[in-house]
């Protein structure tokens, strides 16, 4: 993999910051900027010289777990004696502070002597992540493609399936056999349920009309995020042509993806021809973050370039009735595009 | 259940706070205060005055999951510009510290105008999920017990299973079956990677020896943690003699757990028996979180009360050989304590 801390180092220089320091306290949550860089997402704090070898600091209990993930690893019982064993009184010091807490920073503080000056890197690290490299971009192809594997799976047992949280299990169940976590909490909305964007999951039985299942993994930290839309009974022809409807948009958008082009300008597409039915954002980048940079909403004048992975993703939801939505991850590379998920997106209709 | 809204807005007015202001702005972290106070997971922000309705303000697309959770929701477009209308210069206002991240302080300090003077109000928000009401414990033991018939048919499953992932997936889809949501990222570990405290889970075959099996769900927001550890194969009897020190010394911390016992003394009891082979607290308060206060650690000197609910979980790791660990949910009553996951801790072997 293209060194990512040796990119970080290369730009403390330029900003002449001494030390970048990122931690993550708690195992529970995804602190993406940490996970990006160490690749380890158990507990422990990062600390990456402007020049040299970059030291994972981690609680005894972690050692084994880190040393599989990082390079150079120091397990002690306090931490942040040796982190502050590492700093001198008028160093500049980054932290990320998108994932630093007022709370944290005041522990911080107290526990490190020296007086530092602090600088904000999660700008700077938003926009690495942003860019994935040949290795990310293997990853994330074959994330995508378990993912289909799971879809493809879970469609020829669709009629076997009595509830939504069936569905949710079932393609759980295919993740986890692989030793594999989910990105998000899937979503399995049947009937009115899919008329709310972000409906999960209930334990409701499968309702006839339109269902949208939202599901996505993670593998060696990266995310996919995929969805797709089934009919449960027999569509009306108004149902096929709103599918198909919203099926030609998220073509379109696709086909407008290549480097250059403002996203803003693609969510804009999308949104002139749904309207106010489509009530969120186009799509995101994803990566270690399934929500991540660049974002392609209404407002983002991120023009793209090669090595961005987006979600195109437009929808329609008509309150208290239904909702659709489907939704690829996309590579921008320098010939335009390549789409990562890749799963055909006729209508699936299951007769029940 | 008692109004945890009802109950923060009296320590408001004393300390003279005009409104607290929680948010949760990325939908897939476990915002602990904010969920504790809502009863809500998704995008959103409760806006609590010192008296009267306290209001959740989210995304239009949020609008019908937050009504579920929420008594007043009111949906915005500019979410911080309806915050920011209730604010006027010189009011004092409470930010959970442990989540407003130095990034997001910055942001709501641009987006809203009045010059207000911040409190944290996080500690006094921990104080309060410590100790749970009746209704919370209702939840909890229903959380539990849950979590023990999934240990139960997993164990009468265990004989099929070949590899670690095998095991995660089977629990979880049990729990997924049910509409629900784990706590953590389950934890099989098998063999030598039982001696890994944090090991997770991998898609290795099912090692001979020790197997520590650490799993929980989530239950209308609340956290279950239980472990139990299996032998794989024909036990020495030095394994055995192992497993039962373990044992004896949980049944003895359990024994001590009581109104007004100091969670340092329960530690160092556990720690003096188990030597340096214990390389973690012996617990921690579960609810909202699956890690929240009291700590259970040798640095506490938080005094039991009732309605903690805490873990007791000793375990031993030899590096490179094996583990074992033994944990159960507690609860703290007026008379002494009630055993949550009540389920039979004789060493299961399994033969292979």
């Amino acid at each position: 993999m293209v060194d990512v801390v040796k990119r970080l180092q290369k730009h403390m220089r330029e900003k002449k910051i001494d030390y970048s320091i990122l931690y993550n306290f708690h195992a529970q949550n995804i602190n993406e900027n940490f996970i990006y860089l160490s690749k380890f997402h158990g507990v422990g704090v990062l600390v990456v010289p402007k020049s040299g070898a970059a030291i994972l600091v981690v609680p005894r209990m972690e050692q084994q777990s880190a040393e599989k993930a990082f390079s150079k690893v120091v397990a002690r019982d306090d931490i942040f004696a040796f982190v502050s064993g590492k700093l001198r009184s008028g160093m500049r010091v980054a932290l990320d502070y998108s994932s630093v807490t007022l709370k944290g920073s005041s522990l911080l503080k107290k526990k490190i002597k020296a007086k530092l000056s602090f600088v904000d890197i999660s700008d700077y690290l938003s926009s690495l992540r942003e860019v994935k490299s040949a290795e990310e971009i293997a990853i994330m192809k074959k994330a995508c493609k378990i993912t289909e594997e799971i879809y493809y799976e879970t469609f020829s047992h669709f009629d076997e399936f009595e509830r939504e949280s069936d569905v949710a299990a079932f393609m759980t169940a295919l993740a986890n056999s692989q030793g594999l976590q989910l990105s998000f909490k899937p979503i399995v909305a049947s009937g009115v349920h899919s008329s709310e964007a972000h409906f999960e999951v209930s334990d409701c039985k499968l309702k006839k009309g339109f269902c949208v299942i939202d599901f996505g993994i993670r593998y060696h930290n990266y995310c996919s995020d995929m969805t797709r839309t089934v009919f449960i009974g027999k569509p009306k022809k108004a149902d096929l042509l709103l599918y198909e409807k919203v099926l030609k948009v998220q073509l379109e958008c696709l086909d407008m993806v290549k480097p250059g082009v403002r996203c803003m300008d693609i969510d804009l597409h999308a949104r002139k021809i749904l309207g106010s039915d489509f009530c969120h954002g186009l799509g995101h980048g994803v990566g270690v973050g399934v929500h991540e940079g660049p974002s392609v909403s209404p407002k983002s004048k991120h023009k793209l370039v090669p090595g961005n992975v987006i979600t195109i993703e437009p929808g329609v939801y008509l309150k208290g009735k239904y909702g659709i939505r489907i939704e690829d991850d996309v590579l921008v590379t320098a010939k335009g595009k390549e789409l990562l998920t890749k799963m055909p997106k006729h209508l699936l209709v299951v007769e029940k």
